[in-house]
């Protein structure tokens, strides 16, 4: 398979807002994800290792491969991790359609933000499927950009959302694919199949969320695809503007913002 | 003050409606409801009493007092606390703008789904915040149907749930006040205002919120004002029954439909 077009790119500030993001969402997004100790664990697209770190500490008994298409996601990730002196994960280079791993081999499979990128996350889950062994667990977590509503309302705000969610979909993508869960990992056969809205709702009483969910999580990941975005004629750059103004406006004391992530998991 | 257009009507179905909804949603929205035996509690907008019989059955040593500002409303919530024997309850028909009661008379003030039907709301919280005795609290629930998504995707679904608020706005209401609560309640002088959304998430694996909430309740209430919709040229009849569908279409076994409610407290 050709490696996907990865629609927030590749930089140093991408790296960062992914660690503010998985600061942030730690206890909403992970803290039920609790694999014993001794059982073997494949993170399944690990990017720059945002999530890796946050699943090896709240696992440190587990021990995590985690695998990414990417070589400088992952020597990214890799020295994040052994910067923080962290022992139990081994990191490989592999296509999550084709991964070089006998069946059976894992306890269990966790894909974070990885589904959202792919043109066939079908065939994603039904390629992970043979490598869990019987009675192990598949955890997905995934966005829904659809999801996000705020006050005040802004026609602007959802525009430049919108662009995001376009240059995703034309990136082979799906933006939206977080409210798509349960009938996923159905179709890839897996049982069991329970999925948990985890809802991030800000307003002025918590100033942790505005300022780490609405500004550098959210906001900060529609900004980054500004110039995509406008140059490529999705949106004018006054309109882009006025919708980014209008995201950041939402930080005020009267404002609210609502966004939706999604965990599933299911059985083999 | 004139008395407001009830966008849902006031017929027979619609009280049906409103009771199944009721049931359906009792422990998300209501259990953490508690009110301590002796307390005063007025429920400023009971209508036909849907969510009187729950706070009455949850806090059977409360003193509830409820009002509302039709008087057919009235008497059907009257006949059905009567013939469910709740005796903690008092009926009084009243405008919420200027309540018969003295000042500080209540412990405690319960409003559900009453906000939305308001021209304004801002002064409706303000006229009860008089009637509240200090340490007092105020309780507030509301829906939000810009909160509604679903899948299969459907811009017919959401044109026609469009109507819906398009006609509540012109009823003088606001259908997407939920996400408003937390400003609402601090401009009218509340104190320690907490929102807390309550999603309400539904696939095959929770049939009974399948049928429950997207069938009898959600898609229930959007097809409450399909002869508004179609007759006042909001939508052809065409658009609309295609809308419907597609919201019945997410009750099949890979559907997925999301809403959220919100509740809010404060203290004076």
């Amino acid at each position: 398979m050709d490696r996907p077009i990865y629609v927030h790119g590749y930089s140093e500030k991408e790296a960062e807002r992914l660690g503010d993001q998985a600061r942030t969402l730690l206890g909403l997004l992970h803290s039920d994800t609790q694999y014993p100790a001794m059982s073997w664990v494949l993170e399944a697209g690990c990017g720059t290792g945002a999530q890796t770190m946050i699943l090896a500490r709240n696992n440190p008994g587990a021990r995590i491969t985690s695998v990414d298409i990417s070589p400088e996601s992952l020597r990214r990730a890799e020295s994040r991790i052994r910067r923080e002196g962290i022992k139990n994960v081994t990191f490989c280079v592999g296509d999550l359609f084709a991964l070089p791993f006998p069946p059976r081999i894992f306890d269990h499979v966790f894909l974070c933000f990885v589904l959202e990128h792919l043109p066939d996350p079908d065939k994603a889950l039904a390629a992970l499927r043979p490598l869990i062994r019987p009675g192990g667990s598949i955890t997905v977590i995934e966005g829904d950009h659809g999801s996000a509503y705020f006050h005040p309302e802004s026609s602007f705000a959802h525009s430049a959302i919108r662009c995001l969610i376009d240059l995703q979909k034309k990136a082979g993508g799906n933006a939206l694919i977080g409210r798509e869960l349960y009938p996923l990992l159905e179709r890839a056969g897996y049982v069991n199949v329970q999925v948990s809205p985890r809802m991030v709702y800000a307003d002025a009483s918590r100033p942790e969320l505005v300022d780490g969910f609405i500004r550098q999580t959210f906001t900060a990941m529609i900004e980054g695809v500004r110039e995509e975005a406008v140059s490529g004629g999705l949106i004018s750059r006054e309109e882009w503007e006025r919708g980014i103004s209008d995201l950041y406006r939402t930080c005020e004391p009267d404002g609210v913002f609502c966004y939706t992530f999604f965990k599933a998991t299911g059985t083999v």
